[in-house]
């Protein structure tokens, strides 16, 4: 039997991608979609590449609509997740894809998101140490951050092996969905199509304590984040630079060695043959992760590249995998491994 | 029990869409894959996004190589497939994804190929009236240009409701990736970005006869078509501008009659509502083609203009859709309908 | 002595684009630089490419600030420039980058902008016939639309020599940025990058009329145009792919006379050599306008294709070499006739 | 009387950019271009963005052609320059855009290009210390590479203050037009548009020992880089995204005051105002550096982004900037401030 699946904001990036994914998914039904200021109007209006959806009419957010599925997806505005999760039953399976239950330090959330913290979930990223079984017929599922996705499969082998030094250093750019769809005069194509700029820069952007928790988590003692985000001339698409210190004596056979026992067994993460790089294009659309490491010998520093589809990997389709694992279903089921290239 | 199929020409777009496809298609599984140049390089290196089909070695177009599949596509240079396709059995489906066998006129042919002319094999445009009949148990197939294809679709419904004078013309706009993986300098990414400029101007692109001869054909007399291809800033995607002069006392709701009448039962084409207009954003990936029509009152002409993505149902969707239909299976089996937006 | 020139509206496109054109321009002196829900803010941080004019601070629009200058720019929303015009003196020059006093034609513009028509003042295309002389001297200048000037000096030429049908076909693509710089939904990177849509489409867009107003002058008769203007995912530039069927007995060589009469001793226009085809990267914040005609024989139309940056030669460049030839300049003085490539 | 100025290497991307500054130069007059495959050829052809050289003819880069020029501008494969400036006269500017004479290091040099050290000429790069005094009526120039261009302004402030540790790490950004004109498959717009990519990964690129060797200098010891570049989807522009562990006791007015001090009376360098970031697009074909600095308190960095346009202040641009310090030119002459936006 189907399960029933709904998704609460449905008229933006973050749920036109989990409805994509969706409708591609052979268990899934997809029941109500919802908007709050889009209510009424056709799903082929605000989302027009979901054919198959076309003539569904988004309806308004309220316990009413989003009772009886077996799976609700979350995604709205932060800080609005709470009051909706608590109307539906213990029993339904809710995804949020915001960042509502994502920190589990309650300062930190209250620092970067100035709003009172409203608890921790089960965090969907499997791939780190744990993170399935945490998973596994979990009824609440937190969905990390896109940035904290790739930087944390981009880096953590190296803390697992304890081959790297504390204070990570990240630069990433992102495609311009991740800032999503409400517009603002910086966003317009004709101000990105051809720029590139940073944002957030100094420890300022929300993603950087997520990612020093998963980093800390795996590393057993606190890692240090510098992380600057930049924003890319094109729609989607992560590429995350990361790197740290070698500890002394670490080798490159030994790096080799850390992501390869990381990644040999995973379904969704490639580590590229030696001498090819992650290019965002390779996974546009996709759920795969594309990591390479090297050791720099002269500057003493492991430096580790990931790529990933922001609203994929990053968002929906991680959110799909984890819904997956939760519901017992294999963990591909429905998830592309292929990108749309060139 | 799974069709095998081989491709021919993988390392290029065209055979590297097919691949992208038939490793999502339920009743396909991939057999030979190979190149010439490329022979003995994984595919993993060649289209990384291939995730699943990574280790897979690409092997020499050979009649060995190729023997022992049930269909295999060509994605090679004009010119080529004929001599592969005589060492095919005739009960091997031969998918071309060339030009080699489009065009009933020789003349033509030889005329904007300069080389003679291979003969002719069914049409792999299912929508065109009697399109799909002439594909149903075929084992040859000429899939369409991928320009023939947009601009077929937009126009052939006014052709067939006699509501268009037999002059048509037609302005495209094309993602790069038509024009191939071969590198030319008008082709870097730095003379592409942020510019558009048109190629075969005045009559001299290849497609112009396959327009010509689809649109002939449902017209019932001569059409000519009067065709200019730019080249965009952009990797996928055609959106065609096509026009006729409308016929004396055809109305507005005549043309959105027989627009109708063409597309709504129509499994990949959608004829949007009224007011919306086709985006290539929309469907990319996708095989799925906007359409929308209107008539300019005050200058007479009927505007019909379509968006596709040029490598899916330009080029590869089409042919795995026409191959479908060879075989007796559900004409969407493994195509997506659904783009990658944003 | 310096011609002092004001600025108002000088936080969008077209008046951002007027002041770095006028910061090189050896006779002018930048005075009041006005903006009016942005007045207050330093123009660095509204347009912060503009580096010599970063600490000037945008005044409000009222005739106070306006007043004591030798020229104004106006780049005002439609139907606002006329109060604005109305209270500064006949003898300052104003340049009307807006569509206020483009069109003679009152029912056409109440049709098109719905309100009323406000006049029409001397046209700012220098190149058309007559164009120079209508500016000398005069101290009112209406600059023209972006797409008409790129149609009109695309295709006038054919209409001069009478070698064309009344009947032209025009199919556009322009860069982002001649929607404005209001942030919208579909304005958006996301929506943009990778994308090619239509609009306005069936007669409907604004700058319909205008082509019909100047083509019908040089013809000498009422000619119409099909105009479908699509946005293409750059920032800047127009490319319009233009066309008309040949009248009977014209050949080739006549065309490229026509073209070379009309062109050769143009200082902004260049006819291009035979086989080469304008792109819009070659006229990147340049005034210069790339033009490109031929005989299609077989369809039998002329087919004339034209680039121009939207913003310098379709907007606030256009408006300096007007002003220049009304203030009695050198008509290139301070214009860029090369373009950012690549 | 006008300074004439030839340039070898006309018809790549670093030759063009030099026309074209070149031709705006008030106190320039281009004398010959030339080419080696090209040779015979049209600008107007190869470079059609420059209008006013469109019907100049290459011809080829010898001894002959090349004699009689007040200034030489070599815009030659690396390696090439030595050969080509023994020919010239000691009182003839040789401004080399190449890498050939950049670094001090022999051993440097062999290890990163693989062949033997042709020497060192005086650096163009005014903006450090010491920089303008090296270049005043010096007849050879060694114009820096464009990453050390960037990744020098945005940190030897830091160092000249003494504000941080002397491990910098650094990712950058950079346009395609950086990889050059020669066409390759990786740069084809097809696979560049809508993806990010690195290379060069691990201390492999040939600009770090340049950029070891500038703040090493400044620092008054060693620092080491760990540098990642990363192709961007845009045709120009770097940005980098430079930091380094601060020092005990550094405050951020620490911080904005050396970068103050560094830049207040800088031509072409503008710190921005606090929480204004640089962007690529601001400084689009002109040759000005956007500098922002932030201390992250909590990771203990000093964060320093720079953006400059690649061709421009990082090449051409620089490069006269250079030659107008040689030869007693006011610095400015001739170089544009503005950048194209949008």
């Amino acid at each position: 039997m189907a399960v029933r699946v709904a998704v609460a904001g449905a008229s933006g990036y973050a749920g036109g991608e989990a409805l994509r994914l969706l409708a591609g998914h052979p268990e899934v039904e997809i029941g109500a979609v919802t908007g709050n200021s889009n209510a009424g109007q056709a799903l082929g209006a605000l989302q027009p590449h979901l054919l198959p959806l076309a003539d569904r009419v988004l309806e308004p957010t309220t316990p009413e609509v989003l009772a009886g599925h077996d799976v609700v997806f979350l995604a709205l505005p932060h800080g609005q997740s709470a009051a909706v999760a608590e109307q539906l039953g213990e029993d339904v399976l809710v995804v949020d894809m915001g960042a509502d239950f994502r920190l589990n330090d309650a300062a930190a959330w209250e620092r970067f998101y100035g709003s009172p913290h409203a608890g921790t979930w089960p965090y969907g990223l499997p791939e780190l140490p744990g993170g399935r079984a945490a998973l596994e017929g979990s009824r609440r599922i937190a969905v990390p951050g896109c940035y904290p996705t790739a930087v944390s499969l981009a880096l953590f082998p190296a803390y697992a092996a304890a081959l790297a030094e504390t204070e990570a250093v990240v630069v990433a750019a992102s495609g311009t969905s991740g800032a999503g769809k409400a517009p603002k005069p910086h966003l317009l194509g004709s101000e990105v199509m051809g720029s590139m700029t940073p944002y957030g820069v100094g420890g300022a952007h929300r993603h950087t304590p997520e990612m020093v928790q998963n980093l800390s988590a795996v590393a057993g003692g606190p890692v240090s984040v510098s992380f600057t985000p930049t924003l890319a001339p094109m729609p989607r698409g992560i590429l995350a630079t990361c790197s740290a210190k070698a500890r002394p004596g670490v080798t490159a056979a030994d790096v080799r060695t850390a992501y390869r026992k990381a990644y040999d067994d995973e379904p969704f993460v490639r580590l590229l043959p030696e001498g090819q790089w992650p290019a965002t294009a390779s996974v546009y659309g996709s759920n795969a992760v594309h990591v390479q490491v090297v050791l720099d010998e002269t500057a003493g520093r492991v430096v580790a590249i990931s790529a990933i589809d922001n609203l994929t990997k990053g968002t929906a389709g991680g959110a799909v995998q984890s819904m997956n694992i939760a519901l017992g279903l294999p963990e591909a089921t429905g998830l592309p491994l292929t990108g749309i290239a060139p």
